[in-house]
């Protein structure tokens, strides 16, 4: 196995195989980026069992590859990236010296590298779902900016781990949740599907940090089992997390007794300075609404208190007073990413939704805390 | 006590003297920033006991500073700084509003936190030392940064933990070392002095972080036990360290068997790219050097070896062939901070110096290692 490349091409390519590469990965093999050169294409292949990344590329003029032979070898991803990284020429040169031993060398220099052998790298299954349904970059980009966040990072509940994908005719609904929040995005489908998955959260992250800005849309294979995103001869696998997920239109309050308008840069400024009062280690803000004032109040024994007034609020319905975590309602006005906000009240103790008024795509949902004073 | 201020002035000042806290402090009090207001002045108080900080200041029009009653309290540091770092008005008033509950509010909100009253602070003497001694603060910038790396982080010997200062007529030497490398920076006094003192690390590094470009020079007032830097009304004083510092003229080698002159850009791109293999953690380059070529090679039977050549460099005197710590050479080289540096070498064991040819007032050491290969 021989091949010269353009550096930076090489590069870009191998970081985002390692993407998938975890550093405690039970195998060796798995710490490790497998190269596998035939006679016109070089495939690249990144995994930790949960997710793989497999990258392919012929020779082109921006890689400037020349393949003189073939092989395959496993290689240590973090030392590989690094020797690309740091080196300084236009091209670099990789070959296989004996069985497991890689020469990466440039005019100047050469380093040898242990490998292993391509024989103890696990067999893959990159076999292609069957369902297929396009996105734009962006909406797969909001998709995960909008919902992801509201997973649940505990291992309680696995499913809660990921962003459901569930479609319905042509609607694609795409929502997160920890069981004490919620955050929906909606998506029109120029197709009618009907599928029902969830995916890591950490899949779809790595997904959408390996979208460059050149990549307009990405395909998504789908079954039961895995989801492939496909987007510039890259292949992003990920298994899919198994488990019902809640239904959660059952969540979702459809009777309100008060709404408040409110400036989105206000609320979350208001917010994030109460962000320092926590009591055992929770953000609890307390909303105390009329029509006439809005109050955000918060209060800890230990620390001190605090109580700020809402200048930009209109608020309409009865009064309510009522306990939030306050670093969930300010995730949701984050992600939301608007000017204003419309905080639905439906009750003491039910769900407060959160949206932006001039897009009804998304949702977000919080559950009030009971609170005893 | 009542006072009302511009915000961005009262943070800055807050965290020039946040500086010193720890947050490991035993003493409860130490955890928080002491602020006394009398007639006409504030003075704000930080300290770790090691280190303190103190900054005063007058009504001024950029400050807006308008004090309605005196008085004393210590306020937990992290909290004071949240608050004011995040509320967003022009202006703040802060009020202790009963012997230990300070209250910092605008016109939309307040915020109060229980406070420790100022008779639990400790007493620290900021009486000044006699000798004073001026430095541009560009130079004392110039001195941490080429001499303070090189201090030895290990308990052992707590001399070596800081930078030691050695006036000695009209030149003051500062130097740090671990005992496995050196630098040395001198700087030309206007005046004539004579002192000796070990200043801690960290100290030193709060003093370089807390310049601004306005403070263009900096007073330091010296004795024994104590040094204080004096700029923009800011006090920062440190304890000194005990011990004697290793007497280093005698560690610079007087005689040579050749030297190298190399583009420090290439020789840091050659080291710093070795980087990966390490021998127990340790980042050991074995340098090979005759007129005609120089290699820097490494190895380690896990990892791989390498082997690049300096096409930039100039090499002359007797063939040489040593080991040394590649971290501690690339940190030399990144401090001296210039195009070109020389390496000259007295012998297998002797110490390397590293040097900058055209500028003689910094000189690096480093002490080769044995290797058996």
């Amino acid at each position: 196995m021989k091949f010269k490349i353009n550096r930076k091409f090489f590069l870009e390519k191998l970081n985002i195989v390692s993407r998938a590469i975890s550093v405690f990965s039970p195998l060796p093999a798995l710490s490790g980026i497998c190269i596998q050169v035939s006679n016109d294409l070089i495939t690249l292949t990144g995994s930790d069992s949960n997710i793989s990344i497999r990258s392919s590329f012929l020779a082109s003029k921006e890689n400037q590859l020349v393949i003189e032979s073939t092989g395959s070898i496993i290689i240590e991803s973090k030392y590989i990236l690094e020797i690309i990284r740091k080196m300084d020429s236009e091209l670099v040169t990789v070959d296989l010296i004996d069985f497991s031993k890689v020469c990466i060398s440039n005019l100047n220099g050469q380093f040898n590298l242990n490998g292993i052998q391509f024989n103890e790298y696990p067999n893959i299954d990159f076999s292609v779902p069957n369902t297929k349904i396009q996105l734009k970059s962006e909406d797969l980009k909001l998709i995960y900016s909008q919902t992801a966040f509201a997973c649940s990072d505990k291992d309680t509940r696995p499913v809660l781990n990921g962003v459901n994908f569930k479609a319905n005719g042509n609607t694609l609904c795409c929502s997160g949740t920890d069981s004490y929040r919620l955050a929906r995005k909606q998506i029109e489908l120029n197709d009618s599907y009907d599928f029902n998955i969830t995916i890591p959260n950490k899949s779809l992250s790595e997904v959408v940090k390996s979208l460059s800005d050149a990549n307009d849309f990405v395909d998504l294979f789908i079954d039961s089992k895995k989801v492939q995103f496909v987007f510039d001869h890259t292949i992003i696998q990920s298994r899919l997390i198994d488990g019902t997920f809640p239904d959660i239109d059952r969540i979702i309050p459809t009777t309100e007794i008060s709404h408040m308008l409110v400036s989105s840069h206000e609320l979350a400024g208001v917010i994030d300075r109460t962000n320092f009062i926590r009591n055992e280690k929770i953000h609890l803000i307390k909303l105390e609404c009329t029509e006439s004032e809005t109050h955000i109040k918060t209060s800890s024994s230990e620390i001190g208190n605090s109580d700020e007034i809402l200048s930009s609020c209109q608020y309409s319905g009865e009064n309510i007073r009522l306990s939030c975590n306050g670093t969930y309602m300010l995730e949701a006005i984050r992600a939301l990413n608007c000017n204003r906000v419309k905080l639905e009240f439906a009750g003491l103790m039910k769900p407060i939704k959160i949206s932006n008024p001039d897009d009804c795509s998304v949702l977000m949902i919080v559950v009030p805390v009971r609170s005893y004073d």
